[in-house]
């Protein structure tokens, strides 16, 4: 069971200097100051709404990872300008220096002053919240029930740094059989600098944005009839899995893995056996049937049925490790409100594999294993990444397998980190149950992380499948599991991929590797034939057809970001050659047609640029 | 939509003179004689069995394909050594040259008969059956129930052409809730040699049975926790498979497709608007949940998915044709009795796409795609198959599509087996509602015949989807969909190559294509040097490291059915060369290794033996 990893974004162990050009934003899980300005931003903020609004109710408004938010009940819906107004209040209020007081009142006084003020939802939450129970001022003219912590005057908040962003619905509760509420977003950060950095990436990451990209490239595409989370992969889109697929098989090819295939659906009870029903159903798709004993259901991870295979025959320990391998497509049943884009998705391709390993082989496999990560993200080009560590916490005793296992399981992912020299942090207590395991957590060119490749050991699956293999005395031996996914999720790192390159693809990896372009109609069957010399080498190469001027053409394969154009006017026909021009390096001059073939070979080999 | 395709034993078109070196098995379904034969042993067998078993009450004894069986209520249950009983008492019965004499009667009369002889069973199938009621009499021993045709007289039949095979359980009226009874099975034909000839095949067929060799050679495995009909590919297997994927999807590169990935689930609403949820749902896995609005279903079939894809644009008659590939996995929810081994699966892998064209276009798409199965049909060495036309009714109004558009459809597929010189029938009335289809149907070295793969015009989803192109005038036109499969499902396929092959694959497809046999350990150096330079080639190679005597390490190559041998003893070594001998050619000497290599990488490419 490889876990979908998911975006990490308490988890920051990269210090500032690692950006050295960039303004340092620190994050608000890290920082207590960036707290307190973010939730006394957000008293002030209801303070200038009801100045401005005088029928708007307060309910609720938190700090949140950029800033806050406050939500309202108003009878108008708020409007751009009143954003504005609101923003110009808010700076107004801040100005005044008014300082922020804490007062602890009794319950009974809490009740007596909301009633003052007529606030009916600040008495619901009162009712929800306990003892002592605080009351934040804004100076002697606002107040507002709250847990705090507050800077101790609004003249510590910078208004430069302050921006009111945006209004959108949101129930009461979260309910939606509640009032409808409007939440105002707003950034907030210690300096101008910080705003000015925060707005430079929430840019860059709108232009990165894979789903924009993924519609503009024409990669992938979803149907309201197939459903939400269930993305449909184009021809593009294709090249790009089958291209990373291919590239993985071989890899894994070369170290001994071997490739399986297994049905999407099983049985209910081989999820049973394996244990993920009790602990995992509510995440999986609903069974089809409704007898547990006869119907199926759709897998949400492929190893109880490699385990199938293992089993299918009597192993010994001359056969192992056994490294099987799929690209198994599984599915999870995640909320449609928490689906976006290729990130987060119902049914998602794990480069899954499982190695059936002797204790004794644990250390070289699990070597093996993080080296081929290493190579994998190195020709991703995802270099910016660090192992976390998950290990048993020796105080508890929820885990299963002997100590003696576990320090050998855990001493072999140390000494695959240190051999192979990664940066890397140990979280103690923070292994499953079954076994420790490592992850890769990628920085990306917007400074988020993610997890990406994982490696798990794992005694559980061995032991519920009760795996054996002949040990060389003769006498049956439990092997141990190894979970891994270099890739983690084919959709998810896709989505990834796109962002990190803005949706200029690497040479290897670009849907279309060249285009030719002809300066005129007369070369076009020059162009097609090169093309056509091109594809039958496995470059993925057309050419424009479209008899549009030069100028034009240039454009549209610019806009499709093609890595290489190659134009094609009378002179080179009449030499066998090719004007060329990359994305990555510009203009390279005019090249023989061979010259050029064996060149861009070499470079799609090698996963470099041409 | 691409039907999953099954045997066609009623379609016979192949006459007797393409085998001229067997004896030729008629099939019951073409011959009165054979009919006639059947129905009066069975009844011989029937009176043979109350002559020896009192206590036994008839029931029902029809003619099937190889012989006929025969239903039996008796208290023991019979054996071995009572089956070579009935056999003895049959021929008894025939030697006596009864005469066969055919008797109308009243329902009353027949009821009083019945009676008299107290058969319970009887009764009750003569309530279920129309007048007249005929009764056919073996002198005036024995009597039954029967519609005939029959022959005169026993001595018709030939006691040398019959024999008993086995017996099996059997509800009465095929309802587990009434009586068990005992079904005797028996074959009969007009001579010895025919006798002769239907054995041979029957343990031909044993001999080849996939489900037997995929286990031997460890192809395949299946799961009671995953459930039946749904096979788990092991490594050996899993190449079997991409390989054919592999190849198949070069050719289809070679022609212009465009392979895409879609789900493996979605909204029933996708279904419902294809039409598949209306006329289909019964043969699909039931709902994920319980509201068809919401609610996920199995994907029967790609159709509808691909449609998607073409709608997520706007597209030009430029654009067109757009062939789009999946090997896209299906799921189908046979009844489990009707499932086995690799011919009837609950889920399997159409080698599928849909080709969207104008309908100009039609002529020169279908020529291109049954020229490309004819191809793989080469390639895959079934070259013994007949072309099925199925078309409309002309008389019948029950198609959607115009005239026109199903006469040019008609003629496209008449012309382009016609161009392509394919022997062919045509099925007037055959064609489905939506468009008339090619199928190929391959005859098998048993004999045997199956579908496998096919060409479908489609005027209807086009409709039901709304499907359109910008036509050159500007106007929106609807474009017509191909839907084809050359392999079916690469499940079936996989098992019918099995048999057809009996487990001895061609060089190109076998999952170990050459197995390096050193002479002693002083030589496995060399052997895993030459290995791994092979697999480096993309030659699937080992070295046997047992350290067994050679004798055995050559049986056991030849139990695996490995293709090529490569003998490595000192003076092999010395001459850097390898003592060859193959399965398709036995032995071919010694070689350098260059050479072999070289010559090994031909044959795999040219699909040929080496």
């Amino acid at each position: 069971m490889v876990q979908q990893s998911m975006p990490k974004s308490e988890n920051s162990a990269f210090p500032p200097e690692e950006q050295p050009d960039k303004v340092y934003l620190p994050r608000t899980s890290e920082s207590e100051t960036l707290k307190k300005i973010r939730h006394t931003a957000s008293h002030v903020m209801a303070m200038a709404v009801q100045k401005l609004f005088p029928k708007a109710q307060v309910t609720i408004g938190p700090w949140i990872e950029n800033g806050f938010y406050y939500d309202f009940d108003n009878p108008e819906p708020f409007t751009e300008s009143d954003l504005k107004a609101i923003q110009k209040e808010m700076v107004k209020i801040i100005n005044r220096k008014l300082p922020v007081i804490r007062e602890e009142v009794s319950r009974e006084e809490a009740e007596r002053r909301i009633r003052d003020i007529n606030e009916p939802y600040k008495l619901e939450i009162l009712e929800g919240i306990e003892e002592p129970i605080t009351i934040y001022h804004l100076g002697n003219e606002w107040w507002d029930l709250c847990a705090g912590p507050h800077v101790e005057n609004t003249s510590e908040l910078n208004p430069k740094g302050i921006e009111v962003e945006s209004v959108a619905g949101a129930y009461w509760r979260g309910d939606e059989t509640r009032a409808q509420l409007q939440r105002i977003y707003a950034t907030a950060w210690e300096t101008p600098e910080q705003l000015a950095e925060y707005k430079r990436r929430k840019e860059e990451a709108l232009r990165r944005d894979h789903r924009r990209l993924g519609k503009e490239l024409g990669l992938f595409v979803f149907s309201d009839l197939v459903g939400p989370g269930l993305p449909l992969w184009t021809p593009k889109g294709t090249v790009l899995r089958s291209t990373l697929e291919e590239f993985l098989k071989q890899e894994q090819l070369k170290r001994g893995y071997q490739p399986v295939v297994t049905p999407h659906i099983s049985r209910v009870d081989l999820f049973k056996t394996s244990g993920h029903w009790q602990k995992y159903h509510e995440d999986m798709f609903p069974m089809m049937g409704d007898s547990e004993d006869e119907s199926f259901v759709l897998k949400p991870m492929n190893c109880p049925f490699h385990v199938q295979i293992y089993k299918s025959e009597l192993r010994s320990y001359r056969d192992l490790p056994i490294r099987l391998a799929e690209f198994g497509t599984v599915y999870r049943y995640e909320q449609s409100g928490e689906l976006g884009g290729l990130t987060r998705v119902r049914g998602f391709t794990q480069d899954d594999a499982h190695l059936f390993v002797t204790p004794e082989q644990l250390d070289s496999e699990f070597l093996n294993v993080v080296d081929l990560i290493l190579s994998v993200n190195k020709s991703l080009r995802l270099e910016n990444f660090k192992a976390r560590l998950s290990f048993r916490d020796p105080a508890s005793n929820k885990y299963i397998g002997s100590d003696e296992a576990w320090d050998k399981a855990e001493s072999a992912i140390r000494r695959a980190v240190e051999i192979l020299g990664m940066e890397h942090f140990e979280g103690i207590g923070e292994a499953a149950f079954y076994g420790p395991k490592l992850d890769f957590i990628v920085r990306d060119v917007l400074d988020r992380e993610w997890q990406l490749g994982t490696v798990q050991v794992d005694y559980n699956l061995p032991e519920r499948f009760d795996l054996e293999y002949v040990a060389e005395d003769g006498t049956r031996k439990r092997p141990v599991m190894i979970h891994r996914a270099p890739f983690g999720s084919l959709e998810r790192l896709i989505g990834i991929l796109i962002e990190e390159y803005a949706g200029d693809f690497p040479l290897w990896l670009a849907p279309l590797q060249v285009r030719l372009l002809p300066v005129s109609e007369a070369q076009l069957p020059f162009a097609q034939t090169v093309a056509s010399k091109m594809r039958s080498l496995g470059i993925r190469a057309e050419a424009d057809a479209s008899n549009e001027r030069l100028g034009k053409l240039i454009r549209n394969a610019e806009k499709e970001k093609i890595p290489v154009m190659a134009v094609v006017g009378a002179k080179e026909v009449e030499s066998n050659s090719l004007s060329i021009r990359t994305r990555a390096s510009g203009e390279l001059g005019v090249m023989l047609v061979a010259e050029m073939l064996e060149k861009m070979q070499r470079a799609i080999g090698d996963h470099d640029d041409f």
